[in-house]
């Protein structure tokens, strides 16, 4: 398992999860709970729908992506923490028995302005089917940790963080 | 049960959903299935992060959100269909105990101009606790059928809809 601090993470990586597969039952029971329309529901229904046969929800696709990343073997320190998504789009309908993998790029690493000793990654993730087609695309935010003792300073005298914040983070590495 | 097509729809409009209240058994359920991170999983284990105590999973809320709004009993013809989301942001977590419900906001309402006979709708969907505190905020855009025979080109004249895309509207109104 590796345990990445902001200071980790720099624009350009990528990293790929494992795979699962998700079945008509697991589509079914999802909706049952979340969003119980037909096309979600039954395949007869479905058909009969924009989907033309049965697809799993958008948040099913969402929540199977979470999981295929959280239980990956590369993360930040503490966990993947949300803090808000700027894009989710999902360019093809997720079908029983489909295959899927996330692919990650991180777009963007800043230190916190507002939350001393945090740092944000923006990243793009792109889920796959087993064609290699893209089954949900979308553009988050999570939280990062800085490293104790704080070596972010580093990075953020050479990159775009400005004087001010770079100095907030000085003190508070010296404050530890 | 009211089923409405795009023409239905105003900028301006709102809704509001029905109630439910999300218990711990059901957050570490979800969690367990997709998103098995301490701050979701286990009381004790979650007041050492960043939640200082047990929290839903963001696409537990999202999924919470979805059932209320699919179950409501006004909507558009042929179901709720995400065409994507713009922006989904979770100010505060849910937590044990935390009754929800969800106010929508319609932003915009224009005729496709790829899709025939179809149309978007931009929505702003805001979901409150028990103390009218928000605990998720989105702009979503769904898809909705306009409706046969095609009365939106009255509207359509009257708004920012381009001369072409009325003209092709008018003749999909005559060919059927």
């Amino acid at each position: 398992m590796i345990e990445r601090y902001l200071e980790d993470y720099e624009a350009g990586q990528t990293f790929t999860t494992g795979r699962l597969t998700v079945d008509a039952e697991q589509i079914k029971a999802f909706a049952a709970q979340f969003d119980p329309q037909p096309f979600h529901l039954d395949e007869e229904a479905a058909k009969r729908t924009v989907f033309k046969g049965l697809a799993a929800s958008g948040f099913h696709t969402a929540s199977l992506v979470m999981r295929l990343i959280v239980v990956s073997e590369d993360r930040p320190v503490g966990g993947f923490i949300g803090l808000g998504i700027e894009e989710m789009r999902w360019p093809r309908p997720v079908r029983p028995g489909d295959e899927l993998h996330v692919q990650i790029e991180v777009l963007e690493v800043r230190p916190s302005a507002s939350r001393p000793g945090q740092g944000m990654i923006k990243v793009r993730t792109t889920t796959l089917n087993q064609n290699n087609e893209a089954v949900q695309v979308s553009r988050n935010s999570l939280l990062v940790p800085c490293r104790p003792g704080n070596t972010f300073i580093k990075h953020a005298e050479s990159s775009s963080v400005s004087p001010a914040v770079a100095q907030r983070i000085d003190k508070q590495g010296e404050g530890r």
